[in-house]
């Protein structure tokens, strides 16, 4: 299980030839995309304008690099879609979703001065082009912007659970930052830390979704068990592909996580496993970070051996059960049915 | 002109002996602080409340290393004072207080991390007791409990003048990087950055207090403009005593300015009258950062000899007696007489 999916595969669509997990990859994001491609171009033209500064021509350089980039704007496209299931016909979903793409995009760029990352999104990061201090500025200004931007709908609910998230996520960075490449860190400390790093925002972001449309507070509840869910099966499904994907469908060297010494959920379930050989392997490679050729092998070999793929695989499918279990809740609706497809997808390309 | 009263004096109140710049300087700010005090203790209730986190500990050890260092609290007491002066009577002055200094700190540790800075307010920084990431993600922390504590006020008006400010306040650090030690800065982009880092949060300050005590639209106008003229007579007052002030009245080394090549007014307009010879001792100390034994003196000199500390102090006089004329409109109160005395005296002590 060192790969999956890796066999060439013809775009019916286009004849454009690529591997099956590119093809599967590109499908349900896309799809969606097509669904909303008028909000995803007013959503766009949105943070264009945002970004803009008369007086700092640095803050849309900087902010353009990113967003350009293209992410796949996962957590905008639940605020856009939530809105439009719920029969949203207002523009307010366009400054949420921009003000979630503007709180992702700015810790980003923090976790990449943080980690001290060398990329991002295939590109080399913006602290790295840039440099650090402007990384947390215009950070810092994305973030007062997505403020602003939430603001502007004049909705307390929704300024409730946008703010909160944001303290919740930031929060949680820091909590990382004490945990980070210790390997006593427990499952469950590090379920809490990814649940507010990534949970934390989709959940936000499927929630104002509702909430700017009207939906009842049982459905609102319902997206909030939904983005929580989904996120946690989402970074799960990232932290396996980080080791066992395909750089080609991830756009992601493997092995990043191991080389930047990130503890996720595959390493700890190794670590709970591992005899005291194996313990001395984790703790010289993650915790002192003295890597040498061959390691990454052995580490995935180690995760593979006790069955800590096999594992967090499982559990990511549970997440992503949860996740489709809270949309039953919703409105009957195409969109709906896209939505599931997404949450489907994101473990499916794990089997 | 190279100190200002540092004769020695006996303050009558306690017996401490002190310099005369001491005593003055403890005056109106005491006197403020003083007539405050209950909202001050709330205030810090809250702050202590909001920056505990049960999970990441580094939080509030952080956080406390900078709030109990105690800065003067100026911009908190701008917006209790304002409040209390239109007689309100609610709770929610606590909270937007402790929101701005929640904003103010999270900028002082964000810019620590920016300027390489080891010391804050007479403290090592924060940067340099724990490190660069810390300082970046507990800001994150800080900036984003400060949106939640604003949003728990409820009132969109305050929202939208706070979250304004914070934008222009992180446009502005932007600008300051692109525009930081070159000298071809002119004034007038220096004032607009200086507006913009200071003037911006102050004048927010002044207006959310009267905006949440049913102030009347015209005085709110004149809220934002006191605070806007009295931040810049308080940047450019502080400014002059990087230069020319008592370490031991303000707690900081003087010439720190210089050293870290920080662009600041006196330097501005000492450039703007340099000889050859002068413009390459500013270009190689400030824009190439190399200096020497002596080179603080003789930029001291220089700032000295075409009269740059004088018209710079001149100007905070003029900003100063502006954010006065703006108090004028404001209701007659033992507290506006407050406000009023400091705005004097935070030139005062230049002459």
């Amino acid at each position: 299980m060192n790969k999956w999916q890796t066999q060439l595969f013809v775009d019916p669509s286009d004849g454009r030839v690529m591997s099956l997990d590119t093809y599967v990859s590109a499908k349900p994001y896309h799809l969606l995309a097509e669904a909303l491609q008028d909000d995803l171009a007013a959503m766009d033209r949105l943070i264009q304008e945002r970004m803009q500064s008369r007086n700092a021509p640095l803050i849309p350089e900087i902010a353009a690099h990113l967003v350009e980039a293209g992410g796949k704007r996962v957590r905008p496209m639940l605020t856009l879609a939530v809105a439009r299931l719920f029969g949203y016909r207002g523009e307010d979903h366009h400054r949420l979703a921009a003000t979630v793409e503007f709180i992702h995009t700015a810790t980003l760029l923090h976790d990449d001065v943080v980690d001290e990352s060398r990329q991002r999104r295939g590109r080399p990061s913006a602290n790295l082009l840039w440099d650090n201090k402007s990384s947390v500025l215009v950070g810092d200004y994305l973030f007062a912007r997505s403020f602003q931007l939430m603001v502007e709908t004049g909705s307390l609910p929704v300024l409730g659970v946008l703010s909160q998230a944001a303290a919740i996520l930031a929060e949680s960075e820091v909590l990382q930052l004490s945990a980070a490449a210790s390997l006593k860190t427990s499952e469950e400390m590090h379920l809490s830390i990814l649940r507010g790093k990534t949970a934390a925002l989709f959940a936000a972001a499927a929630e104002v979704g509702g909430i700017v449309a009207g939906a009842s507070e049982r459905q609102v509840e319902a997206l909030r068990e939904f983005g929580d869910a989904f996120g946690i099966a989402f970074q799960i499904a990232d932290d396996l592909l980080d080791y066992f994907g395909d750089a080609d469908a991830t756009g992601k060297e493997p092995g990043n996580d191991f080389r930047e010494r990130k503890l996720t959920l595959p390493v700890i379930k190794a670590v709970a496993n591992a005899s005291a050989e194996e313990r001395a392997f984790w703790q010289r490679t993650i915790e002192r970070g003295e890597q040498k050729d061959g390691d990454l092998e052995r580490a995935l070999e180690l995760i593979d051996r006790h069955g800590a793929a096999a594992a967090a695989r499982e559990q990511a499918l549970e997440w992503s059960a949860r996740a489709k279990g809270a949309l039953e809740l919703l409105p009957d609706h195409e969109l709906r049915d896209m939505l599931h497809d997404l949450t489907e997808y994101v473990v499916v390309r794990l089997v």
